[in-house]
């Protein structure tokens, strides 16, 4: 079977949306922080979040809780090493591939918070530093509508 | 003003009811995770965290979120490292000392996590390691309704 | 071949004397630092670092270097997770209980430093939260010679 | 006074000659690792250290120990605060900035590793992601001669 990756890295629609659908549906979590992936590619992914006064910390200020910031990229980063993995095994079908989530799981992870988190939407990357066969390790960060990085971390992930 | 602090190490009934509702009330995202708090110290907090089907993480297991530890976590040991420099200054009326809050802001967070958390309940501890007059450090902890550790974390805390 | 696993919970000298050789020894980097297993069971490996001017951090001050502490907190933890995984393993002779060494890496550290490290030893210990068959999780403490917490750490370790 | 900050963001070479003095000499433990400054601006550090025998972690490879690689990154974060903290207070001098060093203190590291460290050098840069008047966090990255990632970490720095 021939790679199924694209000259751009990116991977074919039915694996694109099979990792949306997990990380938007399928972790239930998300659904309540209400987190969208935007993009993925074999090393970087991409999400966005829509602001919403339930994701507030505290009540005197507009900010968004640190823990929304820990949960987002905590499962931005396991996606990440879900597709970092899948990339390594193009020679299996989609459905397949996907089914490598099932394994990932957080060892551990640290955010590192930067400045107040305003705005009515947040970006957020991770990106993979290394994959192995058994643990993945990732970046992230987490940014406000003008681009400050309102956040940083990093995670530990079992992908076996 | 002679100290409030009761014989036990405890804490006044009118500062306890407000550490209580800045923690479940006051911080708008701990109303979306439902967690209450326990007792207080000056040194350790405790609280409990009733399962929802919200909270899960992947449907197809009945897991807490990761995120939702790492959410909890991170605001106990806030609420820790507030106690903990109020009990420092009970010269102070307890509305004061409730004041002391709107300054405490995590610094960063570590989680590791050991155990998938499976349970109706999970309580929580977080104990301030050290308090200084500008930073505050915390070890918690997260267990599942037969005690077994589920997931450990530590967290730096501005506390000025 | 009958468990080698004495009543106390601690093991063979041999194996006690292999632990000890690759820590103090083998591990070329801990002659430099000057660190002594002070003993080991299944979940708490404890040494001794005596105090050396190699090891200070600012020469204004007499402190011990916040990376001594870091490296000797790692390694530790790194023993602890062998120990931890030969504990499960006494059907095994201790030489191949020992060669599980070679398998032991970081995958993580983090250390919280909280106070100033003064003295003419400092105490440490490490404890194994978790022990897969992968990954290891542990959690450490150093204390100055009046048993105050000078630094508080945790670390994943990859352990096959 | 008028700022004496270069217009490429580079400072005097008095103070380049102290913060080098500082970090390879009165950091007493620096000498034994022997890592050497490289570079400083007002938001990255960077730094070189060359592999000697002592620096190896376990004898049957050639890597440099864990510990080798968090000290050295925890004391150029150290620095890298300082030179973002003294790049604000151009209107003192140069001995006056350098005094600022005797303020700063690890609150927190966090350390990746990620792939064997071999080679005769390792590079290593340290970026300032935010600096407060009382903390400062920073993000850590060291090399192997090929331009690989060895290790990723991140620390959170009293400043004041």
């Amino acid at each position: 079977m021939k790679k199924r990756l694209s000259p751009d890295g990116h991977f074919e629609p039915e694996f694109v949306e099979g990792v949306r659908a997990i990380f938007e549906e399928k972790i239930v979590f998300n659904q309540i922080l209400g987190v969208k992936l935007v993009d993925i590619t074999p090393t970087v992914v991409t999400a966005r979040l829509p602001m919403r006064p339930e994701l507030v910390g505290h009540f005197a200020y507009n900010r968004v809780h640190g823990g929304v910031i820990s949960a987002s990229l905590d499962a931005l980063g396991g996606v990440a090493c879900l597709v970092a993995k899948a990339a390594r095994h193009m020679d299996q079908t989609p459905v397949h591939r996907l089914d490598f989530f099932l394994k990932v799981g957080t060892i551990d992870l640290r955010i590192d918070y930067l400045r107040q988190g305003i705005g009515e939407f947040f970006d957020m990357r991770a990106e993979v530093l290394r994959i192995g066969s058994r643990v993945g390790t990732t970046r992230m960060e987490f940014f406000d509508p003008d681009g400050h990085m309102v956040a940083a971390g990093s995670g530990a992930y079992i992908v076996s």
